[in-house]
């Protein structure tokens, strides 16, 4: 049985990691792509890597006949999400890969994101997109709302190590490197090769990342009061790939067994040998995460290291992975790929 | 029906290619990977990148039981694989992806790799892996000889043109750019990161390298008399990926049909629209090749630009799309993965 | 004795390179720098690099005092330029590092820049200032045009070989390896990070780079006959740095004679030993020029590889070299710069 | 009056740097270039970039005539240098790049060196070589150790911190990302090209890098009680650069105010506007350090980041900037070069 499959924001680099994805899925079609300012084009004047695909031309959001598809990937700009999501057929099963639907209190989405939402009752009815944590909601969702990617690794470090009380829930830092597709294809001065390659710099420096409001909303809710960490991220000369270093307070083996066993059955979630810690080449265009835990030379100190795909496991991985989940077919379908390494 | 695969030479770059499309291979079983430095170590230590994967752990070559393997990739460094190939049962299927087996001369394999072919019966036998020319012997092979990764590419270029006699056979340049993981795990002081990136030099100047003797042995079996290219290939700051710049003589609407007509059935070699051309970010860990063409200013003067994955398409991906033709599978099995972008 | 320099359009990477030169010059002082897009603000906020310079605010060039001014540099946008020299006082001396007054036919100029000149006037009494061959006509020279990056790396190749008669001019072909740092700040699509990086392409294939009309006009005129080389450039992943493979029709030991002659008392260009090549990581940051000579195995065939680096050399080095001249001061000063490698 | 130079180990990056440096330098000439591996070979043979000076040829360190020599620096391996430099007259004014020196304590030196020192004596009475904190004592030493790259760049951070007492000394974190120069020109396989770019990981994780015995010996001296930091370097791929992110706890004001009291004066450390933070890319290749303090969401948290070229101002260019203290020389001579961007 087939899967009829529509992208909305079909131009943008997640939309161009969606159909890279569903390319090998055994059962998804793509029916529909749309991008609103190439409508007409083809993909392959778009996205000259896709070529060889036989793929629909892009339309308008509009023109799709949403009566034929069986879910919708959304990976528009924030804010234009929210615009047209509420727009689209309330029984239309939707993955947003945008910021929209990620925080539920409309507060907090106004704190960080500077406007009140358009489409309240969607926002509530979203569920969060992490799909290790949110499994079962995920499978009985209408609307899934794709998680931040600096968003989902700090939470791959964290979740399991605040659930097993096993650290200082006053202290927590992330410290994050971030592969420069994270900011999309976006026409910015400091995206340019020129300014990029070759150095590295910090941004967002003092805590002010929207993805912030992400670990509020769900540290906050895992520990059963207010969780704040500090948050740097650093976007560093690569295209794909984030590697988070976590410094916690708290003991090494009961942080490694805690992440050992949150995570022994997941199918993309490895944990290293104690010790030893990961890197972004060895994930690079999958859907795995590696972590790694090793004790500091200062007693109850602990590092923690995580590395994904922004792209995949960070963004059109982890809504694959969700869709999957939402119509029944196996989880890791289509997921599977190996890293592209070297 | 499974097919088992071994693979020699495991911790090479190469090596590490096949595993990775091998593992979504719908039928090919991975039984033994071999790599005699290395014995003992798993795939995880050697390949972190593999780590998700369910490998046998590394052995010598010697300790494989090939009373059980179908098929056997042979990656291993030049002059050492004939001396493996020489020695493995007489009956064992194998793709080679060293040098060893490209040229069917013992005296052009002296002039061009400096030794005395240890066996040479065997180098007769050898069919030489070009797909896309050679599919009806590669079926039937037993040994098939991969070819050089600059050799595929200048190949996809010239051959369909120097069969349909469209261009001058005495004045063809091909000009170079190649991805560093060409030249392997390798430790060489020119491969450093701080030697190699934001730069960019040529090497092998003068139509030295070795690569020419596949030019010239298929060329001029081609056309029926001695052809000898110019051919001047650069290393360029990327790891994946081969763009060659042929200049011909001969009329470019010629040379483009040319091209369409020699690969219009071809599920892996796409022919760009007259007049555009590829770019290696559009192929990077994929098995397609785009080529382009454009005429020159000058009447008479033709521009055909090839793009290629030299690790896949020009080593690992040709390697198994052989594999399948020789063990009667699906020929594009494992091979549809989209290219890796950005 | 000290010279009062002006920049304008110091807000792009050319203008910020010439303020790196002149830091370090030993008589030249920065007196005014407009920028009409940044006007009022400081130069530590276009280009932090910059910062620690005591250098003037960017105002609009309407606003310099060029009663004050020894020599203007102009780096404008082609078209952009013209007009704004034409309106500068007539006295003044400029080094122009546009394009547009590198054409002396303004028929020339219509073909490859597709509008007329609006300073047809300047443009015939512009010195083209390709210094190692114009420097008499630069020392007394009111306008000199800088040429283009690519223009200057072949033409150090290709002039000593015409004017010492010792190649076929019927057949002559530059491969280029440009640095993206040669396509400005400007804000596209193929410049950022994620689109450029790890991976090449060709561009203006077809000899339809603006720059074949500097080539046309000088080697033509060196030639006394109609001159035509075919020109393919190259986008690489590196921000500074040309590599130019030239392949000719020519005796390789009288090639590489009429070079070391041609360049024997020049401090900046290198023609290293014989059947050496050069590379951009060499030159990086500098303005050198490295140049190697190869003979092919094909009899009666040369390859002459060129490295310099596109914004020194090839822009603002050059640039600073014949301002030099113009304003009688050593001609090497401010340019003795090593390298920076790696 | 000129000063005579030699330089020990001039076939790695840090001995190339050196050699760059001087040649814009207004009264070193340098008269001796060792390299013991590579002795009768010319600089440009070793490093092409260095091709257009008038380099002596390499030779032993035991053929140098010390006697015409008024400093010589050392840039050897680690362990190598102290046995040299116990050998070489004990009149000699000396720099050491090495790590050698850097530490006081023996017993500290075997801790992190795991070996005896071989030079005890000399280990007592060299001075560390951070300029901006030990000028005086430098100005008068014999030897002088120069510091980790890592080091400098924390203690430039922390050291106007601790001695102004605005900080909590018992939590304080230094997350860096080091580009791969650092590393030197050894032949490694996480160095190469294929492994390293692209990505990034940490490594001496869990405080077991070297360079903290150096933070040890000096914030614990500087406090006047043990400090000890947590610090997680990260190898970045890029070829020049530090940048370190200080987690500390304490007044973002306060310590802003501190650090630009202690840099106030200094010509090669600039303290951003409060709420900026730097870039490696903005003292690429250049002596110079930036500095930027922003007060984190959470009270009483602030971040602190600093950016240096490793290769200079963290090793040849400091090391250049004490000889000229030591020789009495203008201390800013030969290092005012403009950073190289892009």
């Amino acid at each position: 049985m087939t899967q009829s499959i529509a992208i909305i924001g079909a131009s943008g680099y997640t939309g161009a990691e969606l159909i890279r994805l569903i390319a090998t899925h055994p059962s998804f079609e793509i029916k529909a792509l749309a991008a609103n300012s190439k409508a007409g084009q083809s993909m392959a004047q778009v996205f000259p890597h896709l070529r060889q695909l036989d793929l629909p031309t892009l339309v308008t959001w509009e023109q799709i006949d949403f009566s034929e598809i069986d879910l919708c990937f959304c990976a528009l700009p924030h804010k234009t999400s929210q615009e047209v999501i509420s727009k689209l057929p309330k029984s239309l099963k939707i993955v947003d890969l945008s910021a929209d639907f990620r925080l539920r209190d409309p507060a907090a989405y106004k704190t960080w994101y500077g406007n009140d939402h358009a489409a309240v009752d969607m926002q509530k009815e979203a569920v969060y997109g992490l799909t290790e944590f949110y499994r079962d909601e995920i499978a009985g969702a209408r609307l899934v709302a794709g998680t931040g990617c600096n968003a989902a690794t700090g939470q791959y470090i964290l979740r399991p190590l605040i659930t097993a009380g096993v650290i200082d829930l006053d202290d927590i830092i992330l410290d994050l490197q971030c592969g420069v597709s994270g900011a999309g294809r976006s026409l910015k001065e400091n995206l340019l090769h020129a300014e990029l390659s070759e150095g590295t710099n910090a941004y967002a420096v003092g805590s002010t990342h929207r993805h912030l409001g992400e670990f509020d909303q769900e540290f906050s809710k895992l520990a059963g009061r207010e969780v704040k960490i500090q948050f740097t991220p650093h976007l560093g000369p690569f295209n794909r790939g984030i590697l988070a270093t976590g410094y916690v307070k708290g003991e090494a083996e009961a942080i490694n067994m805690a992440l050992e066993a949150a995570y022994a059955n997941e199918p993309f979630v490895e944990v290293l040998p104690f010790g030893e810690t990961p890197s972004t080449h060895h994930v690079r265009g999958s859907n795995f995460v590696h972590i790694g835990v090793v004790a500091d030379r200062l007693p109850g100190r602990t590092i923690v290291v995580a590395a994904l795909d922004n792209l995949c496991k960070g963004s059109s991985g982890q809504a694959l992975q969700n869709a999957n989940l939402m119509l029944g077919v196996e989880e890791t379908a289509g997921l599977m790929l190996a890293p592209c390494f070297p």
